[in-house]
């Protein structure tokens, strides 16, 4: 059998975008990677300050969005536009060839709307299919895809999909002709026993300790969507999954919190 | 030497896709269009609509927008966010594989910041590059482009640049490869002698003719800049074109305005 080659999936949030300081220190990382890579992207919070500015009020249930028309017309702009875009421009300046990506180009990410059960979460949409021919074909070209998280139906509609778990999706598919890894940028060193304190990095972080830190509430709210993501991408084929500063794509000896099953 | 293949260049204002009516009707002519297709859209009167809302006064000089760093956010949220996924989405529904592009991606369009001399416009670009071989990579995939207006300088910096400017040079560029047309969509069904008389229609345009009407005022503000550029298309290798509604597409008997030499 032929070794697969190696191709990382890195998610960065929104704030990393917001932060120059930050995006220059990710780019320059991003310099060293030598196998090739799939970027995905937050939205951070400016969404919701754009909203809130257009005198729109964000509606969350359970810490999640609701998008309705208005909220997709602004994550679509936001994202799709003024974050892709900033990116794709500084990964130019830099010679890496970035093409953006929503799922509706190249019909590269597929989903369908969030069946209504108790809570109707409007067009926030699940995943059916990463288009991994049409993603092999940009790399294979020597471009860098970056992923916004606004994918569609492939009936016209545009939908808000999380970015963690698009990025995860993304890696899974790409087992089909890759060695892949994912590295979600956090904006701690990794997981930590004590959210407070940076010392207290857990370093590997396996399901049955997950299981425990979410009884004990060590790990809450936000944390655990991205950890049930991280740990279905280790469960589906990804070889390596890393949360911690985007430092790491240059440097693997600097700490981060590495998953295991 | 072997006959070149055809190409059709189109420029749809940001009016038609605000416009669901008209939106569908261009989706329908589209259909009907055998050879490949690049679209290129405009933005619409919705980025001015989204910095009033945001307490932005849209700057004017001579009838162009000043374009700060505020302008230009805005102008990449509405352009390359939400009007390029509306229409990626809408032809992903009707089975054209469509990949929506500003010219930073894949660095697909590269312009420079216009020169300050007596005015500066900001972040506007003036184009020094088409990518022709990237676009050929994905038209010879069966992708149909969809570029919006913004463009970058490979150095990391965003500019909006005029939509009838770019599909004029891209039109130019593919030249190359392709027996190339370009068509400009308009509200009305070409140019016209009397701007209120639909009857009135000029169905072939030459420059001694355009000349005499813009002396006449008969040719006014924005129909100026427009029909420099389709003349210069023309007169740089484009085969024909046209200015007229996007029925045409399907139907070159609808009447329409063409150019001459």
């Amino acid at each position: 059998m032929a070794i697969k080659r190696s191709l990382s999936i890195i998610k960065i949030g929104g704030d990393i975008i917001d932060d120059s300081v930050r995006l220059e220190a990710f780019y320059e990382a991003l310099k060293t990677v030598n196998s090739p890579v799939i970027i995905v992207h937050g939205g951070g919070n400016k969404a919701s300050v754009l909203q809130e500015q257009l005198g729109i009020q964000p509606q969350k249930i359970e810490g999640r969005r609701i998008t309705d028309t208005a909220a997709l017309d602004v994550v679509t702009m936001v994202y799709a536009g003024l974050l892709n875009k900033k990116v794709v421009a500084g990964l130019q300046n830099i010679q890496l060839d970035a093409i953006g990506l929503s799922g509706a180009d190249g019909d590269a990410i597929r989903a369908h709307k969030r069946e209504v059960k108790s809570i109707d979460y409007g067009f926030v949409g699940d995943i059916d299919f990463v288009n991994v021919d049409f993603i092999e074909t940009l790399l294979s070209q020597g471009k860098t895809p970056v992923f916004c998280a606004i994918t569609h139906d492939g009936n016209g509609q545009l939908l808000n999909t999380n970015a963690d778990t698009l990025a995860s999706k993304i890696a899974i598919a790409m087992t089909r002709l890759y060695t892949t890894e994912l590295l979600y940028g956090f904006t701690k060193s990794g997981v930590l026993e004590n959210m407070e304190e940076e010392d207290s990095l857990v370093s590997l972080l396996d399901r049955d300790q997950y299981a425990q830190m979410k009884k004990e509430k060590k790990i809450i709210d936000g944390m655990i969507p991205k950890l049930d993501t991280a740990f279905e991408a280790l469960s589906h084929g990804v070889t390596n999954v890393r949360i911690g500063h985007t430092d790491i794509l240059g440097d693997l000896t600097i700490k981060h919190t590495r998953l295991c099953l």
